[in-house]
């Protein structure tokens, strides 16, 4: 609101230190990319822990993340905080007056449009409870299937049989939990994203997508006629 | 999902008869189009009532709506049902294989990203019953401030105080109600949206907007690698 | 309320086009009359689909049985719709003065009064989705134990085995879902009532029989002093 | 089930001594009573206090009602317990194999079916405490606008400007609370229901009636063929 | 408040017959008396039933449990009663300006700082019907695991296998409802408590434990400056 | 859990710079304390703000907290995290096997027992906030009245008027949104407690000793028999 930027500039943070998650981010969300549109710009918050897998690791990158947005407030239109559980959120919406997207909590209300009940393919299973927690404190409960572990940490992403691993998890959400629509509960799976859709049959939500969409739209109509 | 269209088409249905409506939601909806983006394309529903003011109205335009829907189905690669009380939702998402949308259904996931509690200006006081069925129905209650009524029908958003009782009924949500996100009841206010933002200081969401670009990001990532 | 017919009169329509399940209709709904009290009329609605089975046989239905509806409203004291997806209830509560009851609304709300969570014998699996959001509409999501499907069309009702099969997913429900008490979520089930009731020994609703009790009440009530 | 009575018989038991009140509510239920159907028969708790007023009341009686419970057991097909606190419901579930009805519960899983919002006109404030707790036990919260005390005690309802008194709260309910359905709050307040939903639009419950006809429809059909 | 009493006194009354339950009340809450604390002394109603097993036990001990609580009351700070169908209650808060704690609702506030989901060790499948609804008078069923029951009498928690029983109902509490803490659902069963914690890794709460330390509380801070 | 201190200890960590905030806990948990029993220590987090008043100081105060809640780790049985937005909660359930509790949790688990509706005295307008999501993370929204704010700072209680000022608000959040138990939402209000609960009628929590007697409980039943 009243900053003067010609097209505008989307920043999303990865708040884990890998690179090749910021890599596959900023594949996942290239097609939200026009010439016309906002420049999206995917950063590393390098003071990060590999894999954010605990709450400590949750709480303990806000304040290098905190740091990041002030950095980037000026020459930023929205942020986008590109991990699943949403660290400092609200501490980074007191922080800059842009609009600050979390992917979980973008991806849930995507999935509010695309099914009756949502399930989460988690990544551990201490995320569950977080997951847990956050849908009742977003007050969607009503809407929420389940959340169901890989089990693998975030390195187990890159293993060869990941995809059949998401599969399986996903199959589970549907057959045992009835949930209509999927979610994949961590920044970085979002290149299975397709596949799932179409083995499963169902709407499946790359959450850094989500958020990144709200973001093109809270720029682009901010100042707007 | 398989279709063969190069950039995409966005077809966003207003249910009533009205072009004035139709071209205030095609003005509204101009900040979300790009020369690579999708598409997008107004149309009125002839066979419409001039305003959507019943629940007679609601269910009496889901036949020509659903006829109409079939008829673009073939050139459409997602649909936006542009009246606040999403008529024939779960009809149009029988009939076509497209994504649809509702403006209401999008406006209420929408609002969940920026506040706490969102209120709705409504056009009469028979659409607040209808809102406070269907917030139960998304089972967004814990979110929900409440529906104020302007009481006047839609042919009294062209008065020259319009404007105003807008504001007064959107701060009465904001004082007695504790919502801190607006959004705008009816398709054919969106020209009041930032008046209102910017007096109140409060994010306000204009539900074609909310519907619409939920369409581009089905689009683009429909065929996304 | 005002309108001078001696007895009353309730009028029933079957939204779908089966002679046949307003046949079962009327007889489920025959120790609901008395000589006394109001008379007991079972329509048929010529217009609908030979049974109701999709979303867009719910909006379809809504035009002629509103038209209906209009027809009968001069003789009419209270109506009962009698398809469990209550389709054109509110539309329908708009065009009368006089009370107008859904069998499924009614048969949720009866059940309130019979059990802790209420399970739901199903048609369709598609009835299934339907019935879950019609549950958060109404707000009984905590008494709701589940609906599970038969997964035979409304003419499966009609086999040699449907009987086992309703005893089955009933049985299903109370062991797997915690219901005890159960509905029967057609309105052409009401002959395997008893039965159920006794095999499986909890309180078994036929959703007909709940509107119509709704409706003799209504009747009688309006005039009493 | 199994007890053979040709026609069977409903007993209405009023847990407070007062005869008056046990003569309001035998005219409550005339309308419901016809040449053909059950018996309908109202009795007083002699060992009730006058009015019950209390926790200790409510729970003071229980052990009286379950001992005529017990006496009528044989000659009755359905109970109802006529205190909008609906003392000694569960006990009296498990003394009896007939159906039980509270006139609380059944009054507020009728209002569903007749409005979005119901308020209750309470006897007292520290009844509307306990209907609060109640309304919750029962989950029915998302339905609920509010409890409103006459903050006069039973006696009360027969001062001249009773009638007055409760249109006032009455009001009250629908304007402040969002009410479109209305609850008597109490066994002795139906002479007053015509009357209030005549001047303030809106259907009037009974819970004696609406107890009343939930025993009559399970004493019919639980012979039905 | 305004008793003069040194050190102040807490009044358990088991309202069951048992004098081994007295014990083993007293034996439980044993850790949690201190010289300069409250005494704590441990009551048996004799006119209790052997074991609270139904809802007319429930209902039929209030009377003999409200004159003690009287005969108590001018020597009783606070009041515990120590069955986990919480008898009585509400009656006992109108009888004495004392606080009065039940132990249900006392384990279920507990358990609020110590998990996400409770689960409950039943006694019996009908006390499982108790809870449910307990729980949802409470507004707690969105950290509700579930109920599981024993399936024996109060008398089975004295057999050699007791323990394994318990063992295997808790077990599947976490495995199959998700509960990451644990109430033992019966004033009897907290010998076992520190085994179960021990072998399945999670918080147990004894409730006649968790209720004795908010009437430590209430005590020591009614007089505190 | 297996640690080998005699009496056990809790640590009360005040994570704001302020003494005189923890000079006040001290006072106030002092009935807390018997020879006996626990040793209770409170702790200034010297890194701290002087008060935590944005989602900013919440999130800041998490890294020198867990680094206190390490350091105190060895010689610690319970912690208690004394400010009301409980920071750092989980990370430090995380931290260590000993127990933490919330002020804010327990205060609100302990209002369970002594109210229908719990209403809280914040200090800030951006405190409700923060205290409407927290209500609905821990599932308890049927249970909760409101927040309301003083709008002075946390320096505002020192002022002399404010206890005046708590009981206004106080009076406010029972006359207005029905609440019957209040408490207190903020460390430092101790001091006010009785007065407030004299004058208003209603119990009163101070949300330190609520956890405290939370972490009492913990340390004593830890080695229990």
């Amino acid at each position: 609101m009243g900053k003067s930027k010609p097209t505008g500039r989307i920043t999303i943070i990865n708040p884990n230190s890998s690179e090749a998650v910021t890599k596959s981010i900023d594949e996942a969300v290239d097609p939200l990319r026009w010439s016309e549109g906002p420049v999206i710009d995917c950063l590393t918050l390098k003071e990060g822990p590999p894999g954010i897998e605990t709450q400590c690791h949750v709480d303990g990158v806000v304040a290098p993340l905190s740091d990041l947005i002030r950095k980037e407030d000026a020459t930023t239109d929205a942020f986008v905080i590109a991990c699943f559980s949403d660290p400092g959120l609200h501490s980074a919406r007191e922080i800059t007056s842009s609009s600050v997207f979390g992917i979980a909590e973008s991806a849930y209300s995507m999935a509010l449009n695309l099914g009756e009940k949502f399930g989460v393919i988690a990544i551990l299973r201490a995320s569950v409870i977080r997951q847990q927690r956050y849908v009742r404190q977003l007050g969607l409960s009503e809407r929420y299937a389940a959340s169901l572990p890989l089990d693998t940490g975030v390195s187990g992403l890159e293993s060869d049989t990941a995809g059949e691993h998401l599969l399986a998890v996903g199959q589970e959400l549907i057959d045992s939990h009835g949930a209509d629509v999927l979610i994949l509960g961590c920044a970085g799976m979002a290149r299975f994203r397709r596949r799932i859709a179409a083995d499963l049959n169902v709407p499946v939500i790359d959450p850094c997508q989500a958020a990144t969409i709200q973001a093109v739209a809270s720029v682009r109509l901010a100042t707007a006629a």
